[in-house]
């Protein structure tokens, strides 16, 4: 009887078997008719639904297999029949009837191999054992990377960030003093020189515009509300007079802005206008009497909103209204209005209100600023881009005022590509601590073994691996652009600059607020305690996806540069002629591509570069010329572009979306060329990899509907295994 | 010369133009040989690339010709040749030979039809006219049929919320005082009768199961740490001892704790397991000899963790813990373990810790509680499944330890059930907020127009639209999901009741957190200040997707309940069989499918609900049995379960996914036959079409993977057309 122990308690402790099936054991028990006769008699009692044993006899029964089976351990692969043999033993063994009648009730249990007498076997968990294996490859070397270009000055960011008066404290705060603990730190960062950076020598500057994005992208991984009153200081208020103010105002004004004696506000947007800056309501006409502008809120509406260091801090403003001259309107224009005197009262005249609390960033005091005609004099507007003469006499050297307009606000693209590196340096953050977290934390796991790893889950790989290779291959396509950027400082027309700027400020902001939320539910509980710091990363970093640019309205913006683009190549056609082309080529392209290509599944295909890049380069350069197809079509019924734009909307943002993954994929793959450790190439081809398999997978419906993938090849894609092979679960990820 | 003007006033004032199409332009004129030389001249002049006009000569070029325009509205169709044309009448008009050289100039531009004319001739945007049409459908109607059951209860609730004590002021208390805050609200509450009302008359409560989610569900649109107290005392604590204790512990506690005399805990996570409740760590041993169980926590990971009510308020705590005997350990099993004394202060043994500041919920005092071996008398165990008698003998109605554990955490289902409710008021309430806003904000718009509506935008209809069908189908599904749950209150083996929870909860949890998201972006700066409710929304509503059973955890339990019920279909098969079979399955249902359908693409056919519903039926059952099969295999190669469970683990999620988008679906097809006001079939049917659609366009990679679609199918499902027929913009949306 020994020997049916196992298979007893099992059958009862499952709880999953439902009288019938009970039943159902017992009568084919019963039909092995050679079972001896009290044996069979015994065994039905035990398995009778009608008297199931009390909770009190299950635990006996349990404690009386594990005593007997000692010595054996729940490693032992062995079946319920096996198990129940070994028991027997002691008692003279099992008869080759009773073996039958043993795999007769195993199989009618309907329990899967080895793994109910494991069950069994197993008691406590052991506690787990250490969980790091080595590093895969040289960790420094890829961190030396990394911290490619100007790796010094990185490190001496950071390590003014380790002092003791940074110490994290936001949480504890109120808003008050949470706002001037974040004002003192902008002091003490400035008096490192950091503030000034970007302002030329003879301002207190260095004229290292390079250096001031390295140290905003470093300064975005300590508390970001201090990062956001640096931005406002330093890159917005500073830039615009550095960027839209002459020698004057540079003289005037950069060595106290940079040193934060002149605490600034950067004024544009309005409560009802923020994305379209063309339509302020804000103005500023020119009175040729007193040889003064006077700056007006005409309406509650027009009132300055949002705006960083007004609602305490800020001293002077740089304030975007129309210009009037005589009654005609020029656009618009920036003029530095002072908002409040030394003594901390508004200036007469300006009206300036608190935006109060904030969903984040509340270490910033934003504000409201309404203006009842305020004189400024005449050099106050910031007149690189357009002047007026004492007699009132308008000049640009841009003619055209939409091209002025413009060169105007890309001046200020520098903003833009500071805020995109910052939501990655947050994402970073983010990722370090969640995949760091799963590479420790145990939940489940087999009986009697240790916890499995959270890192070891396919559900929480599939969470975290591919934003953290998405998150490399954003790094190194801004770290070149902010290259670009910085080197066409002199250059008026960088269109290349701001479409790719716009394009990845979308990307990465998005990724931002998308993979920090990823972050703190793949920490559970965990990752909403504020000391975990998912609350103030997700918090602050939410609005990026806003300001300097709403990401919906710039991937538009992108997607219009493109259109130009294309234009531009042939320049010699007008819009007609060229739209005409483009549509024409979607049916060339569609026969170019390789027709092999679309049912090759195996891994080495799927993993060539070329082969990613070309699918990422169809996608773009298909979503591009049938967007501008079906735009044409729309302005030939004569609907007027605004019409036209908005019924292509969908299709416009997503061209964007193709161009700028297209783009991260080569720049991605240009730093794992340039790459100087050999060492290396493994692990970022991987994440290379990963990123390009999981966008490929991502949009395999488009590469499928197109035909240039066959279905086959989209599930070879799609697979767990492939994605899976991508990153060795535990060596890409959590070493970092 | 004057009909030239508008060209010239464009070919400038646009930017675009680079100096080589300036001269192309000149070059064409001079070819137009018949021109009379003079006015050639002038043109070339005016259009000489080397030469550009002054910004002041430009603007004065656009007075010009507005004021000889004048009378000429923007809104008149006309292209730049015949403004021109008009333009010159005063002066005698143009020859044949100038009109044509006109229309050359036009071309050459490039500039599409009449746009360039309006631009020109467009001043001031006029301000918007009053933006909400009426209403499509009966809004009262529909308002009535949302709040069945239970409408005048709900409607008593939201009485009750308006009254001015209930006034929101999260964000303006430090978190002390909040949950001071928070405390008298529930107080408030409590006397209303509204906590209680789960409980048995005799214990103050009404014994209205189905009332007490209804008032949980309508709360949630007010401050959510109220509703998470709320529901941490009344459901959880309350509730525990409700379901797991029996008439004794009934009659003392529950009168006090419905009236919130006796603020209590519910204490099951640990630090160190939240999910995996089967292993946690705290153990109550029972003392034969003095009659009490001893409480105790072995080590800090052991402690209980983010314990809701534990900081400040709670007094008696239902403790989980593994029961103890005779060095047999039983499982887990929950006690009543007073912590602190009605001074505040913690009982002797206790230690309690606060969890400080976290992401949202700050109004509710979560803590940490560690036992050093805490004496409770024998009674305090819950003893409904579970009873030890004085000398210390274990009994229990459920003889399976296993069936035991799952049908005690069964009774806690209604937590899920009320968490999955208030994470879709929480939806609601944010995309009440941010469709009002773009039914009203408005931003760019066409030359001289009022701007548009963001609602009238492509992409905001993409981002706000679709969550707000599949909130509707969510609203259908989860009152089903309440009322199949409070009617089965009184069996035991609820196992379709929870599945059902487990995937709605998971469902609606993460749609909040998405839905909300995308609200917050879509009002802009506005979604970011706290007074427009998205901070506290996002903040407070983000941990849904963790507590009350981690999204990724539940979904894998649904998917093996669904694999479970696949087994009972057959039980007369051992798993083996059972998987073999369905195995099978899979081909027979693929060759099932209509072949017609796989290409039938039109309006009617797409929005049929039978359509609709069977490819999301197959989709689920391929899924399914797919996954199955996979199971199988590594099952037969030997594979333990945990192992094959977790390399099937993207897979299992995606088929609980898919089971829950199925019965979403059959919900709102249910609603919708039901609702008793024929006026709503229109709008219900245009919100039911648009989740199906949405749904199968979004998994249209897999349908043509497996070949049930076809790719002109696919696409027609994701054209734009197709998903914005579906609810006529501003009609389905703005309206409620
Ligand atoms: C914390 C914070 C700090 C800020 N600091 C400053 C500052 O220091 N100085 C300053 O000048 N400004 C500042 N801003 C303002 C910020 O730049 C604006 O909020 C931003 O430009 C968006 O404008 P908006 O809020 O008016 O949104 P809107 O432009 O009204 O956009 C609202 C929504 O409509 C959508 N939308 C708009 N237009 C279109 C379209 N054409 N097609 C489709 N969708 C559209 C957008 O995607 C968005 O979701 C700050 C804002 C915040 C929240
Ligand atoms: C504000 C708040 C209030 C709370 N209130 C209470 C309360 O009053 N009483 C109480 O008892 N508890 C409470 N909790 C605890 C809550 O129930 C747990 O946080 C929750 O159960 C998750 O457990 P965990 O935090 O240990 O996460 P874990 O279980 O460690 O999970 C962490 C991550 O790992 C993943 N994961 C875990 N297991 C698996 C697996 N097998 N496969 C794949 N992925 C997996 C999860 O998806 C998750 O992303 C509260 C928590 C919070 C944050």
């Amino acid at each position: 009887m020994v020997a049916f122990l196992p298979m007893i308690y099992v059958a009862w402790a499952d709880g999953e078997l439902a009288p019938a099936e009970m039943g159902t054991i017992c009568e084919r028990i019963r039909r092995l008719a050679r079972l001896p006769e009290p044996c069979s008699k015994l065994l039905g009692r035990w398995l009778d639904p009608a008297s199931p044993p009390s909770a009190r006899d299950l635990q006996r029964l349990l404690a009386t297999i594990r005593r007997r089976a000692a010595g054996l351990s729940h490693r032992e692969r062995i079946t319920l029949t096996e198990l129940g043999v070994l028991l027997a033993r002691a008692e003279g063994g099992v008869s080759e009837v009773e073996r039958q009648a043993l795999v007769a009730v195993e199989e009618s249990l309907g329990v899967a191999g080895s793994e109910a007498a494991r069950q069994l076997l197993a008691t406590r968990r052991p506690a787990a054992g250490p969980v790091t294996p080595p590093a895969s490859f040289p960790v420094a070397a890829l961190t030396r990377y990394l911290d490619q270009p100007r790796a010094e000055l990185r490190q001496r960011v950071r390590e003014i960030l380790r002092r003791p008066e940074f110490r994290y404290c936001g949480d504890d705060l109120d808003r008050a003093a949470y706002r001037q603990q974040v004002l003192a730190w902008c002091r003490a960062l400035a008096a490192e020189g950091l503030g000034a950076l970007s302002f030329p020598r003879r301002c207190g500057g260095r004229d290292d515009t390079a250096g001031f994005v390295a140290v905003f992208e470093t300064l975005a991984h300590h508390d970001l509300s201090m990062l956001v009153k640096f931005g406002v200081q330093f890159g917005l208020f500073g830039g615009s007079i550095l960027h839209l103010g002459t020698a004057r105002h540079h003289d005037r004004y950069l060595k106290d802005a940079g040193s934060l004696e002149l605490p600034g506000c950067f004024a544009m947007t309005e409560t009802g206008h923020g994305s379209n800056v063309q339509d302020l309501e804000t103005v500023a006409t020119f009175d040729r009497e007193r040889g003064e502008f006077v700056i007006h809120t005409p309406h509650p509406g027009a009132r300055k909103d949002y705006i960083g260091n007004a609602a305490c801090h800020g001293r002077l403003a740089t304030v975007f209204a129309q210009l009037e001259l005589d009654g005609e309107s020029y656009g618009v224009h920036a003029f530095l209005v002072p908002i409040r005197r030394p003594d901390g009262t508004p200036c007469p005249g300006v009206e300036i209100e608190d935006c109060g609390a904030k969903l984040g960033l509340n270490g910033v005091d934003n504000g409201r600023l309404s203006f009842e005609r305020v004189r400024v004099p005449r050099r106050n507007l910031l007149d690189r881009f357009a002047t007026v003469d004492e007699e009132g006499r308008y000049d640009s050297p841009i003619p055209s005022g939409k091209k002025r307009f413009f060169t105007m606000l890309g001046t200020l693209v520098g903003g833009r590509v500071s805020i995109a590196l910052a939501a990655l340096s947050a994402t970073k953050s983010a990722l370090a601590i969640a995949i760091r977290y799963a590479n420790r934390r145990r939940q489940f796991g087999p009986p009697g073994e240790a916890e499995t790893a959270l890192l070891d889950y396919r559900t929480h790989q599939r969470r975290l691996l591919p934003p953290l290779a998405a998150t490399y291959g954003a790094h190194f396509a801004l770290r070149h652009l902010a290259e670009r950027y910085a080197a066409t400082m002199e250059e008026l027309d960088r269109r290349e600059v701001e479409t790719l700027a716009a394009g990845l400020k979308a990307f990465a902001t998005s990724h931002a607020t998308r993979t920090i939320q990823t972050c703190r539910e793949c920490c559970g509980g965990q990752g909403y305690l504020a000391v975990n710091r998912f609350a103030a990363l997700k918090a602050d970093s939410d609005v990026f996806t806003t300001f300097e640019g709403d990401n919906t309205v710039l991937l538009q913006l992108v997607a219009k540069g493109l259109l130009t683009g294309l234009k531009k190549q042939f320049s010699e056609m007008n819009l007609f002629a060229f739209v005409r082309h483009v549509a024409g080529q979607a049916a060339t392209s569609l026969a170019e591509r390789n027709p092999v290509t679309t049912r090759l599944r195996d891994q080495s295909h799927l993993r060539d570069r070329d082969v990613q890049l070309a699918a990422l380069r169809w996608r773009e350069s298909h979503l591009l010329t049938t967007v501008a197809r079906r735009l044409k079509k729309r302005l030939d019924r004569g609907e007027d572009s605004h019409a036209a734009l908005i019924a292509c909307q969908n299709h416009l943002v997503k061209t964007a979306e193709a161009h700028v993954e297209r783009l991260i994929l080569e720049r991605f793959a240009a730093a794992l060329e340039a790459c100087p450790t050999p060492e290396l190439t493994p692990v970022l081809t991987l994440l290379c990899d990963l990123f390009a398999l999981e966008r490929l997978e991502h949009h395999r419906a488009f590469f499928l509907e197109q035909g240039y993938f066959e279905p086959a090849k989209a599930k070879a894609q799609a697979s767990e295994e492939t994605l899976h092979r991508a990153p060795p679960p535990r060596r890409a990820s959590g070493q970092r």
